[in-house]
């Protein structure tokens, strides 16, 4: 559901968390839809781009590209969005590994890994507990003989499985959650971090990070858990060196006869088609305004899209940017002066080190959106909507924030997004329905229902708790920014 | 943990969940330890039991054999064991199936099942869930296109991930627990019921049964809701009819272009080298006293073990009855006359329906082991116990009731039983401790204390709430049946 782009929820026969060919299949349909095939070209490759050949043009750029077949060509374009996102080059930091070179067994980053294959009854090295590497450690397990997971500071790991079955990406993510969290930030990181340990106890587990729930994207993993009470996956701590075929970890112990070692230390981001100009950086990130526009281009007219993350899923946050970008494309929005830009650029990446030290491209996840939401002209306005339309208010504030919210109104208002809205829950239950079990009571009322009280009580309970608090949560509801 | 005999916990370094492979290297470790394997005769299928030849000696047996090589032979023993267990004769009810003849994939029961080799990208129909059913939908879900489990009356799933992250074997299994479940019947039923739901919700997945949690076994698996949330397994309710490639299902619902249905359908038993006398059955089950001993031998020297089902491990269970066996048949402990086995088999065969009408030979798990720890004379004294030795009495009063316990005095009694038990949950850390993050105090006593205070706490409360139940509950206590 959060992966869905604003104004095209995915069919409701699809299961609430597609499988790779489903998310092309939605894709598909979403480029059917818009009839945008057309104007794509496929498996070519974009080798330079640079400014463009007339002066008397500004803002132009001319793009070298290279087809499948080798054959290479140049287009001029009026406007460049870069949309290459950060898992472009696999970071294999061999130097942090003293012996890898004596390794007498095969390693690879997980960018080479596609499947299990060759690695039955393999004993396997998995470095790295993040995405990939839970993912790969869980898919190895179940052919090797035994399958290690190297891991240096941990993850908290979180199943697609949410309590009570729902969706895990629909719950704890909407306005209300954010204000919460906001005012409230130890409560929000113990409460969330609780429920976590409550499914498994991260420091029995031997992965309880030293940084808090809300300072990374979480692993996603429904298996894992299970992986670790079987044995079949054995979390280790940092691996020291490597020597022959033994792994020695920090904590001393070793790991004998070691056949593969998968090295799933992530990525760095790279742009060599760009001209240097615009690869300069702020921090660890590229230097752009809003995450978008590199400052000091005579004419705006080319974006960074998809560059960033946030707690929660990037479709939104690209497809925001897009619709930013292309209206400063269109010269129906503009951007402040270079030295505004660049102030403001500053100020962000010092921001962004203290809301995440760990992930030095993480955003503010709705926070980002609505400001980027407010230039495009399409924020939702949350008083004004509860005076005019109070149902679909409670679930733009309480409900999960998921993209239709940005169509409700302004630029490109998409007349289906109220329902798309208020049947999202709808939706979610739907790709369920294939035993029915009759119902007691209507189920979604009475969730409703439940939902309301609790939440407004606890809202409640909260503001009285923190009174000094009173002020700022009613002008952080009744002001946007 | 709760799998392991009552006098050989598994090593250490085995998980707390193990791989099939290593509950084969626990029963070699255990046959090595005390000399079994120089009595065994393996890959040798018994093909009749009969009478003795020598009318003079009663209680002899005539067993036939045949080799692996086709060779056969005739032993007389003094007395017999028959261990084959409930899962001996696959049970496919394709008259339940109107049209399979009809059916073009192929179809097979799940004990012809090894694994998903074959059966990738297929359309797979997967009938039944119980343990076999839900573990091969998983499985095969990896690599097929489609996987529908169809499921006429759903069932209870648990994760071996219990709350926490303890395994779900430790927990909810004390003596304690049964008692409140005894005495607060239908507050169990709920409490139980609600922590499974609140793991996912059973209704929404389609799952929920009629049958309460403690009328049959739970279904086994950490995997289950992931793929039925990410669409790769679609529940669906019980099959209609079959008819060419298509299964019509009884909402009406049609899946069409199905290669492969997989029968979950259980077993049922089969003792076909008994004499027929033997084969009696009293309800479902055969006519055996307690379980064990058919009624109406001259001498009991023909004893069943492993015949019946409890909600936990049959390792202890089957461990029991055969140390009750072997005294029997020593002649240690006798026998009621036959008439009063009769009626006692009856009388348990109607208890046993009450119990539980969905499996016909379910005991109550730890009232039938102390049953047969009375006639052994090794059932724990635990009002004694209290005054010689608090600790370990409340372990063995609130911490799993493992077989350990049934060690601790009596014929049999082995050294280690006490420190087994006081330290089994230490046992159960040990295998995570593979990444150990430093503990901010000692656990295991805040733990322990932790269930202390709210043992305490509930029980008191719920024997204020049923002041009622205050003398059966003493009574219970303190009188060993």
């Amino acid at each position: 559901m959060w992966m869905a782009f604003s104004d095209f929820p995915p069919p409701a026969e699809l299961p609430n968390n597609m499988h790779h060919s489903e998310v092309l299949q939605y894709l598909r349909l979403y480029a059917q839809a818009f009839n945008l095939l057309q104007h794509i070209y496929f498996q070519t490759t974009v080798t330079a781009v640079s400014k463009g050949p007339d002066p008397a043009v500004e803002g132009q750029w001319v793009v070298e590209t290279e087809g499948r077949d080798g054959q290479r060509q140049t287009h001029v374009f009026d406007a460049v969005m870069v949309c290459t996102g950060h898992f472009t080059k696999p970071h294999l930091p061999l130097q942090d590994f003293p012996g890898i070179e004596t390794f007498e067994g095969r390693y690879f980053h997980t960018w080479e890994y596609c499947n299990a294959e060759g690695l039955q009854r393999k004993r396997v090295v998995v470095i790295g507990v993040g995405g990939s590497g839970g993912d790969i450690a869980v898919d190895i397990s179940r052919v090797a003989e035994k399958v290690y997971l190297s891991s240096r500071s941990g993850a908290w790991v979180v199943s697609r499985v949410g309590q009570g079955g729902i969706p895990v990406d629909m719950l704890g993510n909407s306005r209300m959650d954010m204000m919460l969290q906001k005012f409230f930030p130890s409560w929000s990181v113990r409460t969330a971090e609780k429920k976590l340990n409550d499914v498994f106890d991260h420091r029995l587990y031997g992965l309880k990070p030293d940084h808090s729930i809300f300072a990374q994207n979480a692993v996603v993993s429904d298996e894992l858990p299970g992986r670790i009470i079987s044995g079949r996956v054995q979390v280790k701590p940092n691996v020291k060196e490597i020597c022959g075929s033994s792994v020695i970890f920090v904590d001393g112990s070793i790991i004998d006869k070691v056949d593969v070692v998968v090295f799933a230390t992530g990525y760095n981001y790279s742009f060599p088609f760009l001209p240097p100009a615009l690869q300069s950086k702020s921090g660890y990130r590229l230097r752009l305004y809003k995450h978008v526009f590199p400052p000091g281009l005579t004419r705006p007219t080319l974006a960074v899209v998809g560059f960033v993350h946030g707690l929660g899923s990037l479709t939104p946050l690209a497809e925001m940017q897009a619709r930013w970008a292309t209206r400063v494309f269109k010269g129906l929005t503009s951007l402040p002066s270079e030295k505004n830009m660049m102030e403001e650029i500053e100020k962000d990446t010092e921001l962004m080190f203290v809301l995440s030290e760990r992930n030095p491209i993480q955003v503010d996840y709705i926070p980002y959106l609505d400001s980027l939401a407010d230039l495009v002209g399409v924020r939702p306005n949350l008083p004004w909507l509860f005076l005019k339309d109070p149902r679909l208010a409670l679930q733009v504030f309480m409900g999960p924030c998921t993209a239709y919210q940005y169509r409700l109104t302004g630029p490109g208002q998409w007349a289906g997004a109220r329902q798309a809205i208020l049947t999202q829950w709808e939706r979610v239950l739907q790709p369920f329905r294939t035993r029915v079990i009759p119902e007691p009571e209507n189920r979604l009322t009475s969730k409703l229902r439940i939902m309301l009280v609790f939440s407004g009580t606890s809202l409640l309970c909260l503001i009285l708790c923190k009174k000094k608090c009173l002020c700022s949560v009613f002008s952080f509801l009744l002001v946007p920014k």
